[in-house]
C-alpha cells in the first residue's frame, strides 16, 4: 500500500482520534456540582454502554423514564395543567353559556383566588372535563399550542416552558448520546404534554407515557374522520399507574427513571427491580432560594403538590436510589440564569 | 491546495458516488413485481422524503403502522394466537383441575375440531381470559417465548413466525431505511405481539400497538414488585379502536397504513384524511395456491377471519386506497420458498 493510498485512512483516524479527545473533555452534565448525584449518573452511563462490561446493556434495552411535574419542570405552588384548565374555563362558558351560574365554573369566572384555592376535587375534575374533553384532538392540541405560547408564570414572568430544570435537560441528553431513549412519565395529561415535549425535551409525542383518556372516532359533516377527546379514563399514571402504563405504552422495564415525589414511588421500585445495573433518581425541592423548599422529607414544609415524605426518603436510602439535592447537586437551575 | 490535501475528499467523494449508484441499481422490493401496488410504495417515499419535494415529510412524522394478521403473516384458517389460547389450556387445567369438567375447557381438553370449531364466542373470551390474563407479564413472556419456539403451522409444518409475507417484511425494511417508524397495530394481543416482534418484523415491542388489558402493580412475599395481567380490556385494537389506540400509543397521524380486512377500515380512513401525502394499502388473499383465497372482494369465498367484502374494495378504490394482490404483485411469498 503506498502513502497516497493510506492517506485517508490515516486522515480518518486523525478525525477520530480528535473527536474522541474532545468528547471527554467535554462535561455532559455542566450544570451538575460533582458530588454523589453526578456521580451515580456518571457511573450508570459509563457501566451500562461499556461494552466491555459485565452490566452492558444493549442499545435496545435502553429506556429511561422521566416524571414531568417537579422533575423536569416546576409544578409549585400549582400545576401547570390547572392553570391551563383554569384559564380555558372563560372560552368554555362562552361556548355553554348556562355554565356561567353553575358551580364550580362561576368560582373560577369570579377570579377569587382564596374561593378557587377552596375547590374541591370533585370541582377540579368537573373544571378537567369541561376543559380537556368534548373537542377534536387536533382542537385541543391547537389550543395548547396557543396558550403555551402565551401564558406566563407569575413568578418568574416567563412561559411555563423555560421553567424547565436545566440540569434535567442536560441529562436528557446525556441520555440519548449514550443510546438510551428517553420517556416521559407524568401524571399530566398524555395529550396536553405531547404538545410541547419535542421542542421542550427533545421527547416525541410518542414517548410520552401520561394519564389518558378515552377517544372516540367519528365523521364530521363532510365524511371526514376525527377523534373526540372523551371523558372516559383509561390510565391514571400515577402511583401503581406509572409501572401500568409504562408496561401498556412501553412494554419494557426502563433502566433508568427519575422522580420527585410519593406518585413516583412505584415507577422506581419497579426500575430498580430489575436485573442488571439500573438508576432510580428523586429531586429533592430544598432550594427556597432560587426555586422552592417543600416536602416534607430533611424537615421540609408540606404541601399537596408533589409530596416528598420522610417515608420516601427513607426508601430511597434503605433501597439505593440517589436523592437530587436542588439546592447543593445544580450549580444552575433554569436556562435563563447567567 | 494541493494534490495531497484533496486526496481525501475526492476519495470521500468517490466513496459517496459508487454508493449512491449501488443504492439506486439495488431494488428495496424484489419481492415485489412492477405494478401499480409497487410504484405506488416507491413513490410514496421518493415523495415524502426528497427535501425538495412540496410533499415532504420530515423525518419525525414518518409514522407508518402495519396491521399483522393477514397484512405481515398468514392469519388463515385461524388467527395464530387463537392457536396458543387453545394451546395454554392443558397447563391451565393442570394448575386448576376443577376446570376439566367445566366448559369450554372440557371441549378443547377432548381434541374435537369439529366440536371445537362450534364453541361461541363467549367461549373463546373465557379461553382467553384463562389463558391470557391471571399471570405475571414476565411469565406470560416467557411462556410465549417457549411456544413460539416450537410451535408448528399445520399446513407448512414450520414455525408461524416463518409465515411472514416476505414482501411485507421488504417493505417494513424500505420504509425504516427512508426513516419511517414502523409500527404494528394489531388487533392481537399487544402483550404477545410484542414478544417476537422485534426478532421477526424489526419492530421493538415499544412500537407495537395492539388489543390491550389492565395490569395489576403488587409485591412478591419478597417484596419485589412485578404486575399481574388483568381481565379487563382497555384497547380493543379493532376497527374504530385501531385509529383510537394509535393516538392513545404514539399521538401522531399515520401518514402510511396497511391492513387487509374490515378491522383496518378505520385506521385506513384516518390515515389518508391526514393532509399532505399519505399511503393506505389493503392486502387481498386472492391466492389460493401460494396462500389461500378469500375475501369475498372479487368474487372470493367468505371466511369468518380476515373479512374482506366488496364494500372495502369499493371504499379503497374510491378513495385512492391501493389494493394489494397477493396473486400478482408478489413474486415471492415467503422467505423459506426459492
Amino acid at each position: 500500500m503506498n502513502a497516497f493510498r493510506l492517506w485517508p485512512l490515516m486522515a480518518a483516524a486523525a478525525v477520530v482520534a480528535v473527536a474522541t479527545s474532545a468528547r471527554a473533555q467535554t462535561d455532559p452534565l455542566p450544570s451538575w456540582n460533582d458530588g454523589a448525584a453526578k456521580q451515580a449518573i456518571v457511573a450508570f452511563v459509563q457501566t451500562t454502554t461499556d461494552k466491555a462490561s459485565p452490566k452492558f446493556v444493549p442499545p435496545e434495552e435502553r429506556i429511561a423514564t422521566f416524571d414531568q411535574d417537579g422533575t423536569l419542570w416546576v409544578s409549585h405552588p400549582i400545576y401547570t395543567q390547572v392553570v391551563y384548565c383554569l384559564d380555558r374555563v372563560p372560552a368554555v362558558v362562552k361556548a355553554k353559556p348556562e355554565l356561567a351560574k353553575v358551580e364550580p365554573f362561576k368560582t373560577v369566572l369570579s377570579g377569587n383566588r382564596e374561593a378557587m384555592a377552596k375547590l374541591s376535587m370533585d370541582d377540579l375534575l368537573k373544571i378537567v372535563a369541561a376543559t380537556l374533553t368534548g373537542m377534536s384532538v387536533d382542537d385541543f392540541r391547537a389550543e395548547v399550542q396557543q396558550w403555551i405560547k402565551t401564558a406566563r408564570d407569575p413568578r418568574w414572568k416567563r412561559p411555563f416552558t423555560e421553567l424547565t430544570y436545566l440540569p434535567m435537560i442536560e441529562l436528557l441528553r446525556y441520555l440519548r448520546a449514550s443510546g438510551y431513549k428517553t420517556y416521559i412519565a407524568t401524571g399530566g395529561g398524555q395529550d396536553f404534554v405531547r404538545v410541547y415535549s419535542e421542542e421542550v425535551y427533545g421527547i416525541p409525542p410518542e414517548q410520552v407515557v401520561g394519564t389518558a383518556g378515552g377517544t372516540k372516532y367519528g365523521y364530521d359533516k363532510n365524511g371526514r374522520p376525527f377523534l373526540t377527546k372523551e371523558p372516559k379514563l383509561l390510565l391514571n399514571d400515577n402511583n401503581a399507574g406509572k409501572p401500568e402504563g409504562i408496561h401498556l405504552m412501553i412494554g419494557r422495564r426502563p433502566r433508568a427513571a427519575f422522580g420527585n415525589s410519593t406518585g413516583d414511588r412505584q415507577m422506581l421500585e419497579y426500575t430498580k427491580a430489575g436485573d442488571g445495573q439500573r438508576l432510580a433518581m428523586l429531586v429533592l425541592h430544598d432550594d427556597a432560594t432560587r426555586e422552592y423548599a417543600y416536602g416534607p422529607a430533611q424537615g421540609l414544609p408540606d404541601t399537596k403538590v408533589g409530596t416528598f415524605p420522610q417515608s420516601l426518603y427513607d426508601e430511597a436510602k434503605a433501597k439505593g436510589w440517589v436523592v437530587i439535592s436542588m439546592k447543593s447537586d445544580w450549580n444552575r437551575i433554569f436556562a435563563f440564569e447567567k
